[in-house]
């Protein structure tokens, strides 16, 4: 049951903030049977469910045709302050979590590949490459691109600057059509997108998935604290307690990180599994209600209908079934996060 | 007749004005057979007689009994905005007249070697190590070490910040004891000095000549003209319109661009060959005279025993000689230089 080219731009648009350009990615499936799309994340901080919003997203890209790779740059994560002797580690780490999350969407992997960074930015004509981009890239410039992704701090590191103009390459040199990226990458792609021709190379697509408040933030305003982020490898009672202390005001959908969670990830499996979203609840509470789509659940939430700890409790169990195929994938594998991830 | 320890470090330290350290040098010179030195080029603009001031000091090194190495910089050419596409054909050029310098000079050239950067620059563990180096280096150091050498303009390239870093990893896998360079470069000396054990490497013996007056500055103050410079391939009626320019007072012995170049290069030439240095002057005014020493030549200028015209008259017969090797080596190529220069 092959999609029509509308159907597949359809189904990529969902849940979409931006295309740097629509036409461009329209012209893309017209003329290509099978492109190449690719995202980027650095080895640093531990992987968490938060990544399920562009593992949604490559389940998408797949179902619509697409070549997908996910790019693990480990020589990225340096650039950005992993402890070169960690980064081996992270990046065993990263590879075993993200393979086990993308099995735990049920995607089909056939047309999917996991890339290391180091294993073709440090070839002679990346690295030709990489000299001749920094020509042509004033300090400004190479500043700005980065400033929403590299934490620079009080003393910026030289590292920072040449992180995006490395990831502008990774288009190239990865072969793809599509680069995808939070909005938070919106910088580092457009200039991507504006510097790649300077030095011989054709622009790519530029594809970016909104920033969702974090699911477990406890407060608004609050800095996200690693801590309390659900972790790809986490049990259901780490799961349930983080969730607890998340973040919920009740009848608020915009800036709830649960609900965003809901319609970006949860939801969009329901519907494309063509399963409903049960929340389970004592009669006295109401009794079991469940969900087909996200807009039913907002609208419930929204009217007082749902209440945030019946929803969390619903949550919980969902999250700890997607983490199921993880935590299989890491079974054996204990030491490696302590490898990778050594405590103080 | 090899030299003694003490022959040897005397020969090294003559016209020499700092290296960072001089008991380190006196231990390698004690400890090492065959040490090994290199200065680097960057591949710019047209190479000039004032090459010969670090050509004599090659000059040292070798009869020294030290290896020496002349990194030809293609890359970092193009970091100090050399356009890209010249590149190759400038790097053929400098390769030639330095070549044709050294036979000039008269050195023993066995342990001679020019080396093209990009051979060894784009490998992968120099690529890592220079990507480790940015994550040690902050955006500040890398710019204050490049300061006295890349031309930075109003908007600061990206390449600039690379350039030192790359000139400190060039000591390491050029695997040298000792990096030579002009005053100029000791920002970037010192910085290699101070980073380089940040990436597990051992600092270098850091190793400067004085930076003198242009030979054909038209004045004190003023900048240098590149076109009024004596280029390597010039011929005898080049040098002498060249050098009647040159700004050369009456009695005046500091700040003056000819009496260094007697200085740092002639009067040494003519002392290691037991030559003099003869003026060629009618009987009227005062007949011949030759000399020694520098010490001679500069006691009878300050004197007015030596008028600046007569003075230049026998330097320009004087470089004109020197330069016949490279011109030499230049035969059946000149339109190297137009490939390499291309006029405007």
């Amino acid at each position: 049951m092959a999609l029509s080219i509308e159907e597949k731009f359809d189904l990529i648009m969902r849940n979409t903030q931006e295309v740097i350009t629509v036409p461009e990615l329209k012209k893309l499936l017209e003329t290509k049977e099978k492109p190449a799309v690719y995202i980027g994340t650095a080895v640093t901080g531990r992987p968490h469910v938060g990544y399920f919003v562009w593992g949604i997203k490559l389940g998408d890209f797949l179902k619509a045709g697409f070549k997908v790779k996910v790019l693990l740059a480990d020589l990225h994560g340096a650039l950005d302050n992993t402890p070169w002797p960690l980064l081996e580690k992270r990046y065993e780490y990263y590879s075993l979590v993200i393979r086990g999350m993308l099995k735990g969407i049920g995607a089909d992997l056939s047309n999917f590949e996991i890339v290391k960074g180091s294993d073709f930015q440090l070839k002679k004509e990346y690295v030709l490459d990489l000299l001749k981009l920094s020509t042509f890239t004033s300090i400004n410039d190479a500043k700005r691109a980065a400033s929403d992704v590299v934490k620079f701090g009080d003393n910026p590191k030289l590292s920072g600057l040449i992180y995006p103009l490395m990831q502008a390459l990774d288009e190239v040199y990865l072969n793809v059509d599509v680069q995808y990226g939070g909005l938070d990458q919106r910088k580092i792609l457009v200039f991507a997108r504006e510097n790649l021709p300077m030095v011989g190379h054709k622009p790519r697509v530029e594809f970016m998935t909104p920033l969702i408040p974090s699911l477990t933030a406890s407060g608004k305003m609050s800095s996200s604290d690693p801590n309390s982020k659900i972790d790809l490898i986490d049990g259901v009672e780490e799961i349930k307690k983080k969730l607890n202390k998340a973040f919920c005001p009740e009848k608020e959908t915009t800036e709830n990180g649960v609900l965003a969670f809901m319609k970006y990830v949860v939801m969009v499996r329901k519907q494309d599994t063509k399963k409903e979203f049960v929340v389970e609840r004592p009669a006295k509470f109401g009794g079991n209600v469940s969900y087909k789509s996200y807009e039913e659940l907002e609208k419930d939430y929204s009217e007082g209908k749902l209440h945030p700890m019946d929803l969390k409790t619903a949550l919980a169990k969902e999250i700890d079934s997607m983490l199921e195929p993880i935590r299989k994938e890491f079974k054996g594998k204990e030491k490696l996060i302590q490898e990778a991830y050594p405590q103080k």
